[in-house]
């Protein structure tokens, strides 16, 4: 099995378990439809990606911390469709969460996905102990509070916005979950590797409004033009394209800059290239929105 | 310090690392509002009862997983009360956290009260690698898929509900948490507790319904005839109040019956039966609305 596959039999794994004969029937169905099919799995393959790199001799350790911090997206991306945020009806291009369950079977599916991705850690890493606690805290720290994705959207909910701390824990603290987590699964100090999760989670913060001011909603698979409509900061608005487009390039060059000294950084760096290139190809000033 | 103090302390430590610094301030003044003042701390004190029951050598382990329990517990009550919940803008005698904060902030409330629960375990034990993983467990297994309280709360979106699975994942299980891993903190096998929990928890449900059917709002700090008004089973509608009655002094005695052999066997059987009884002091026929 290749990496992608591995990573989707691990998560049919850790639902299966979520969703098991007693789960009733709706909670069930939107647990695996908000983890299956995936979208680009963009976060635990930068986990899984970065373990490589440290040359892990613990690969059950990175998937699972892998697995993990997709669970935490996914419950996110449930939790960000409900009416009270975005009220979005569409996510990966079918119906979302709260659009085909309703609000209540929801809410229970984000709630019951952040468990899960706790229990996984515990199930999956009881013969290596050592590694729970680090790689649960480091995963936790991120999602939670102070500084963590749920800060991220208490943001949104202040007058004023502190703007690189709301971007950092929206979006960045999981990529920098994903880099520390990567390194710790492989017993590497996690610390070194979180300002290279950070600058990645910049740079796809910028390639998310970017996409979002300038991408076509049936690629995405989600509404597009969320953030105007919904009054949150977006770079375009603020840069303009090609403004956007540069800090883009700036803050994929501070990545590769970040990636600390390790046997596969070379590859992690062509690696990390790519998949957020990838995100902005075709993208251009002409088909974004007036 | 006393076992209440020591608890409120430790719950005072786990809140303050998500509400720190960096947190925007409303999600940090609603995480404090979920958790404090509590109510009666019915959960975590079974789960340190059961723990000094077993002669506990690890009491770290014992107030740590008790108070990750409580956290969960406020968690859930902060979704329950959610609009497309139970919409209740009462809680413990003041405004419920969606009605002081917004709709927004209490789910994130939750959310990082859920994550706080399992980075409050990794936090604090990481120097007992060895007890994480099978706490972490039983805790998850109790609140998440497919039998924790997320999929009692997912019953009541079923057409037909199994009303044995329904309590027993929304009540018990978290009752079952309690005595599992106040057992498991003392080093002792967790499965021949989780009978008491269950046992415990189905009492607690009764009692719950006495308090909801005779029981005064002023009193319990939340509406009354709840149940009736959102088409939930209550023991009361269905037994009478005296059938109810006769029915929570049944589950008081299978519940002593459970308690597995064990020092403070004798001791943790008053405790329970002390606490449970208090539930329902002053409770009548004639309080019942009619």
């Amino acid at each position: 099995m290749d990496v992608g596959q591995r990573l989707e039999a691990e998560l049919d794994l850790a639902v299966a378990r979520a969703a098991a004969g007693d789960c009733p029937p709706k909670l069930a169905a939107a647990l695996r439809d908000a983890v299956f099919p995936g979208g680009a799995r963009i976060r635990p393959r930068l986990a899984l990606a970065v373990a490589a790199a440290c040359d892990t001799k613990n690969p059950m350790a990175s998937l699972v911390s892998a697995a993990s911090i997709e669970l935490l997206h996914c419950a996110s991306l449930v939790h960000d469709d409900l009416p009270c945020f975005d009220n979005s009806a569409l996510r990966r291009g079918k119906p979302s969460v709260h659009a085909a369950f309703g609000e209540r079977i929801a809410v229970l599916t984000g709630d019951a996905l952040i468990v899960l991705a706790f229990e996984w850690l515990a199930v999956r890493l009881a013969a290596a102990p050592e590694r729970l606690a680090p790689l649960t805290r480091i995963i936790a720290s991120c999602v939670g509070g102070p500084s963590g994705i749920c800060a991220g959207q208490a943001w949104e909910c202040e007058e004023t916005i502190d703007i690189v701390r709301y971007q950092r824990a929206k979006t960045g603290a999981l990529f920098a979950a994903c880099t520390m987590a990567g390194a710790a699964s492989a017993g590497l100090e996690p610390q070194p590797w979180q300002r290279l999760g950070f600058a990645i989670g910049e740079a796809f913060q910028v390639a998310d409004d970017l996409r979002d001011v300038a991408g076509s909603a049936e690629k995405l698979g989600k509404p597009v033009n969320q953030d105007e409509a919904n009054q949150r900061p977006n770079f375009v608005l603020n840069l303009g394209f090609d403004g956007a487009m540069a800090h883009f390039e700036e803050l994929l060059a501070e990545a590769m800059a970040a990636i600390p000294p390790c046997p596969g950084a070379e590859q992690l760096g062509k690696q990390i290239t790519g998949v957020s290139r990838s995100l902005v190809t075709g993208l251009s000033a002409r088909t974004a929105a007036a």
